[in-house]
């Protein structure tokens, strides 16, 4: 997001994100306000600057955008582009690469995007377990997986392969709030769970807390709060996805209070 | 055995092993009568032939063995020999180093003696969660131990380290063994394990059949056998560590029907 408010500052005319720059509908929108536009392919983008975003950026996109001439600004997280340099090591060294994270997800496509072989993306253990065996495996992890899932997945594919080696290339931040959200969804008797619907790291929030804590709610908005949830609850825990604006988390906040507060 | 065996018809005279040959006594015996005599140190070998049992050789003792111009007939078991050329690999390329095993069993002591380095060997998972972190580990096993242990201590180390590199040491035949036993001593009444009681991968054998099956019981030769064991027992299963020879196997076999057919 400072990124792209920079960019904004610096180059006002042409000035394009390459889909939507985080999960979260309401960061976007208030980034369509700094004049910056949203298109979902280079071809779409004639002339200026484009910013790719945090979940990093297909090798296809790369080259047609600087075979374009455009201006490139990578906002691509560090985490990521950490994910991204050890899967080509792994695969530059003889390593078949497996992933454990969502297939679909653009920090995941990003990643496959550079490789040209065969890579394998599965969600849990059970996956793994049907894969074949390997020689020489190299697993990394897309950055907003729970480390649980991976740990799993590892244990499976150490029984079928000679070689395993492993980059732990899950972001800590990400382990460290799912940690803290547990924590809280134990000791409160409600717990809200803040950011995109289409969020894969604030969906997985949302099951780890609901683990805990049945009384677990998924918002994207203040507005859509229910009254209901919080009533006759003393405690009200509150977590947020990655890529969740604190402005959001702000606003949910003080609408708990006023509602908690009208109640009494 | 074979090697210590083909040894002794051409070497016939100043033939040594380097410790006993393998953990099983009557086995040891046996070579005794072959003319193969058992020393515990270098130092006590005059002359003539050695062979390094398949545990594998100290660094230290290969250098003596080599600057006393001994005849070396090495029987390093291959699947040992491969653990410590992955073990040799992994400190060579940066790796801390960490052994699933038992550090006072002569092959992890053995692989440890080529290392200058600090090497840590723990047999569980809760001492593993007792070390420290690591930057770039490489984990290998003691050829004889069991998967699960391997595994576990695995899933913690994956959470202290940002790198890890495991080669699956484990040996092929040992794993099949167990897994076959296991499925033995769970459809019979009572399990009987041969193998000396020094040996690991029999004691760990006998360890886990018993978990399936309590009536299990670890002896070295046929007249340890008990009577009470087998009486009003209908299926008697039978297994044997790694090193226990054939003839003794036969032997217990043997004893068995012949207690059965006397009860009848």
């Amino acid at each position: 997001m400072d990124i792209a408010r920079e960019a904004a500052k610096k180059y006002p005319e042409d000035l394009y994100t390459l889909g939507p720059l985080i999960h979260n509908p309401q960061a976007v929108e208030l980034l369509v306000k700094l004049g910056i536009k949203v298109k979902d392919r280079i071809e779409h983008i004639p002339r200026g600057t484009v910013i790719f975003r945090s979940h990093g950026v297909f090798l296809k996109d790369l080259m047609k955008a600087r075979k374009k001439r455009l201006r490139i600004i990578d906002a691509t997280c560090p985490i990521v582009k950490r994910a991204q340099l050890y899967a080509n090591y792994l695969h530059r060294h003889g390593y078949d690469l497996l992933i454990v994270g969502d297939s679909e997800h653009p920090e995941v496509e990003a990643i496959r995007s550079y490789i040209q072989k065969r890579v394998d993306v599965i969600e849990d253990a059970e996956a793994a377990q049907k894969l074949g065996s390997w020689t020489k495996l190299g697993i990394i992890a897309q950055t907003t997986q729970t480390f649980s899932r991976f740990k799993e997945i590892v244990a499976v594919c150490l029984e079928k392969t000679k070689e395993l080696r492993i980059f732990n290339t899950i972001c800590h931040a990400t382990t460290l709030r799912q940690m803290e959200a547990v924590e809280i969804a134990r000791k409160v008797d409600s717990m809200i769970v803040i950011g995109g619907y289409n969020s894969g790291n604030t969906q997985r929030l949302a099951a780890i807390c609901r683990e805990s804590q049945p009384c677990t709610y998924h918002i994207e908005t203040a507005e859509e709060l229910h009254p209901r949830w919080l009533s006759k609850k003393e405690k009200i825990g509150l977590t947020a996805g990655a890529s969740t604006p604190s402005w959001i988390i702000k606003e949910v906040e003080l609408r708990i209070r006023h509602l908690k507060h009208h109640k009494r």
